[in-house]
């Protein structure tokens, strides 16, 4: 059955992906992005590209003040660098941007009791679990308790890829038509995907293991 | 043992008082208010005056335009009166922020973990329960688990006021020394307290409850 459903979607592969896989179910999708002064605006540009040429509900929070109470993160900060390498790496941990899901889910569940939408999705997946402790199961469980009390009607909280890998979660957004050549994963935010960001190197894998080609162009020739 | 601690700080009378007990208790507290766009951002000028006045470290987070997120109520839609009478009336709830308290709480946890703090108290009290879920002990419980694990090291909500009375909250401030006549509750918002809102309402009460003098200067005699 058709239903509203509000996806937190920060113009990325995971949350296009997952945005798409809703909307390929028949449901009526509002898309949420937030501008929380990260370094990599460019996102939601991307995400404001393929809503207006998909026709997709399209709320752009702009949230810039609320980086006054998240410091201390590379993506927020603009003393600190953006670490190059994997996602494994312990350096990644400068990208973790204090409690941001949690204000993105706070802002997705307001948008969705003011719609009138029961459900919010958000793509956490496994692949983010490692470094970022609100992409784990265990939040993402304490966020959908708090989501089914917060307001006079339980609001679900659905993360469907949070056990997929990002590889699976790319081949599940192609599956759903969705454009991800045309999503922006870096955090650094230049002109063109830099390749060598960690979120870069964890793109570049994904399109691989999904066996997709990657149309992205990348600063240099990763050949 | 003194220990940082955040509190959740509107400039009303209960995040006051709680501020003002948890100073009390010798810990180095560090306040948020933030500006969702609410009519009675009159509330925040109280928090900076009383904070400015203690020595209070203050954060004041601009983030009017999250407001977008969350209308549909009297408090950030100018379109909707805000209604008058009793808390307990069910007019009260065009009161309701959507998922305010989740937003204010996500966005305290943030700060605790910028300053290095690892508790994040806020003022709900019992009542407030009728009116608003985001009040409720099980609301509460919910975001303490989800603050538990949503970085790497546990962050605990504090919420010693969940099932005290507005007056009991009101006698616990005035113990600790808080300047509650310099509070701001009223949801209209102009030069003095309407005196008729559900919030002053509820004020007034607090203070007869607590026995205490009222010195809120409100726009009629309420004799």
């Amino acid at each position: 059955m058709s239903e509203k459903v509000v996806v937190i979607w920060s113009g990325g592969m995971d949350s296009t992906a997952l945005l798409f896989a809703e909307r390929e179910q028949g449901n009526e999708v509002f898309g949420i992005s937030v501008n929380y002064g990260q370094r990599h605006s460019k996102e939601l540009d991307a995400a404001r590209g393929i809503a207006a040429d998909y026709d997709i509900n399209h709320l752009v929070v702009d949230a810039t003040g609320i980086k006054a109470a998240m410091l201390g993160s590379a993506l927020t900060d603009n003393e600190i660098d953006v670490p190059e390498g994997h996602y494994a790496d312990e350096s990644m941990k400068d990208t973790v941007v204090p409690n941001r899901n949690m204000m993105l889910i706070s802002l997705g569940i307001a948008h969705a009791i003011s719609v009138g939408a029961k459900r919010v999705a958000y793509a956490a997946h496994a692949g983010d679990h490692a470094v970022y402790p609100d992409c784990r199961p265990a939040f993402a469980d304490a966020m959908h308790q708090a989501a089914s009390v917060c307001d006079y009607e339980p609001i679900e909280l659905s993360r469907p890829f949070v056990y997929m890998d990002k590889g699976e979660v790319c081949a599940a957004g192609l599956r759903a038509g969705a454009p991800l050549e045309r999503t922006w994963s870096c955090y650094n935010g230049r002109e063109l995907h830099c390749g060598k960001c960690g979120t870069c190197v964890e793109r570049i894998e994904a399109f691989g293991q999904a066996n997709a080609e990657d149309r992205t162009e990348y600063e240099k020739s990763l050949a």
